[in-house]
């Protein structure tokens, strides 16, 4: 018997606010773990009451079934679970071997074996598809880095609208109460909740924490030192991220930190201009990392400490906010209609860091910049 | 040779901000995955150089180290990836048996296996004591259900200031567009967001779109029409979640609706008066069904749709906004310390939905009702 004979199956067992390959099949939200099956590239959704209805309207699937009657006849072999509804929508097609997607619960996987089925993990990707985005996906990702970009300018405006005090920020025609991380996120997170968009951990990190490229920042803004602002939401309706980094100083730029913001800058430059279809992600990576070390900005430990470019310089955005391709140091070849960050960054203990990221579609010749935003260092 | 002299870790391998177990052991918000291994009590976090500093400073792990030499030595293996990190980790111990999580992702472990390690799913909840909350996560817990409550109060008094033109509602002062789902939803998640909780998928579901208890809501808000506000938002700094939902009418309410709405009140009545230490979830929610059905209103299948009380009375809130205990038709026996929601609703295509739903703690003879909000039907 050879395997090729076998009637086959590929399996989602997810929620589809969380589980991007489920909301890329299922093309709707759904907050709760629920079933998806492909046959011979016909999708089955099958789901409870409480959605059943929701899906048979909006969503993507060939067929949408109510999952009482499966999860029925699974009591009656006693067996209980979703695995268990999954395994009896199988059973009566005689599919006893499945395919699914790396993320996919290891209980689950374990109970259907226990029943006779064979499980195994898709080779790579899920679906690969999901790397090289369609036109409208492309429409979809341009709206939510519009809204990124709008929200940065909500960050912008706030603190040119501030004066300097002492070492601190002062929010113009309030009393003397320092501006702090919170007030800047606030004004870009409002922004983003009224116009459709969900932030996630908007990174408003100033002075030594900016050197630490995932502190989220906190306590008050310094002026005279950079202000990483990281933002990246999610567009409600469609599922789609944005994804935008500038640095900021308030007040006054040293030349320390005007020649770090200058050296990302061409890094993102290097990085903008090696971006097109059949580019290899690891030579970009590269190139930009070289710069740096040519500029006296070199990527090593200090004190046990990692100094430098120690991130990759972009990754893929679409339903997740860290998907394929990555751009690193890792081997990888770009292709035409990916959606790529770059983000490019130096961090030095004491000196702060300095991040600055657009997001781009690879064309066959080029990029398209979807964040068409000005890089300026500082705001008076 | 006997499985308990075989040493054995416990390992997760995933991100804090979706994976409620991994914030569990973490104690802080890390947006990639990562890994965390338990060996004899003691916990140890395996970090990227992005992340190493922050968890070294919040994490709370008794042991954080940088994951490169573990990833250069898996390298040398031939292995990658981040199951062959904590591979190299379980190896340098002589470890070769780990308990992981039931959601722990497919793909790793087969990879594990394949390496020689014995990998199998807890038995049931991977932390059991997350179900039973201290007091500083019954805290947590009060905070987000305040701002839960106050978020719901925008609702209201956004309605309030309405007036009703034709079957629509418009807002006092300004031009004559219809008033939408959109912009209660917007009075809602704004609060939240200035007041550092985001929401999720917060519904506001009017007239028919009530009666499909998923459907998020959209376009107008009619005047006279049960609307359901269900708002769930997680409270940015510590992860916990709140839940709480009202039935308004804006207008004149029918006696049809007053009487859906009084029964369903009732029913939360006689949910929240059987809560306490011991008490059978299933005969909670077979107490709220009777007395439904006593009362007119069945729970049943019409037209192939799903009609009447077809959802759980409650379920857990913590890290998750749903999890465990459940209080349903499954067995299942609560506990003090246990924080859940009662939240029956009644369900009926052409008349609509109501839902009325308060978070609170089971104690030894009661419980605490942690949302405190009065049940008001109709707004003027």
């Amino acid at each position: 018997m050879t395997d090729i004979l076998l009637p086959t199956a590929r399996l989602i067992i997810a929620d589809s606010e969380h589980d991007a390959d489920m909301l890329y099949a299922a093309g709707m939200f759904v907050p709760d773990a629920f079933i998806a099956i492909e046959t011979d590239g016909i999708w089955h959704g099958l789901f409870s009451p409480l959605e059943v209805d929701r899906a048979r309207k909006n969503s993507n699937f060939n067929h949408v079934y109510l999952d009482s009657p499966l999860r029925a006849a699974a009591e009656n072999s006693g067996r209980s679970g979703l695995a268990s509804i999954a395994a009896a929508f199988l059973d009566e097609r005689s599919i006893k071997s499945v395919e699914v997607p790396g993320q996919f619960p290891f209980a689950y996987a374990e109970a259907l074996k226990s029943w006779g089925f064979e499980v195994r993990a898709s080779d790579g990707a899920f679906f690969p598809s999901r790397a090289v985005k369609t036109e409208t996906e492309i429409k979809h990702l341009t709206h939510a880095e519009k809204l990124t970009r709008l929200s940065m300018m909500q960050a912008e405006n706030y603190l040119a609208a501030c004066s300097i005090a002492d070492d601190g920020i002062l929010r113009d025609g309030m009393s003397n109460k320092k501006v702090k991380a919170a007030d800047v996120r606030r004004a870009i997170e409002t922004f983003l909740i009224a116009n459709g968009a969900m932030p996630a951990h908007t990174i408003v990190a100033c002075g030594k924490q900016g050197a630490d490229p995932h502190n989220i920042g906190s306590g008050n803004i310094y002026a005279h030192q950079p202000i990483i602002i990281d933002i990246f939401p999610r567009v409600l309706a469609t599922g789609y991220w944005g994804d935008m980094t500038r640095t900021y100083v308030k007040g006054r730029a040293t030349p320390e930190i005007k020649r770090l913001y200058n050296t990302v800058r061409e890094g993102q430059d290097i990085g903008l201009s090696m971006v097109r279809d059949g580019a290899d992600g690891t030579r970009i990576h590269q190139s930009i990392t070289n710069h740096f070390e040519s500029r006296g900005f070199p990527t090593r430990m200090v004190r046990g400490k990692q100094t430098g470019f120690f991130h990759g310089t972009g990754h893929g955005v679409g339903l997740q906010i860290h998907e394929a391709p990555g751009i690193s140091s890792r081997p990888g070849i770009l292709k035409t209609g990916q959606v790529v960050t770059v983000e490019p960054g130096l961090y030095y203990p004491g000196l702060g860091g300095v991040r600055i990221e657009d997001m781009v579609v690879v064309r066959d010749n080029g990029c398209d910049n979807l964040t068409r935003h000005k890089r300026k260092l500082v705001i008076d």
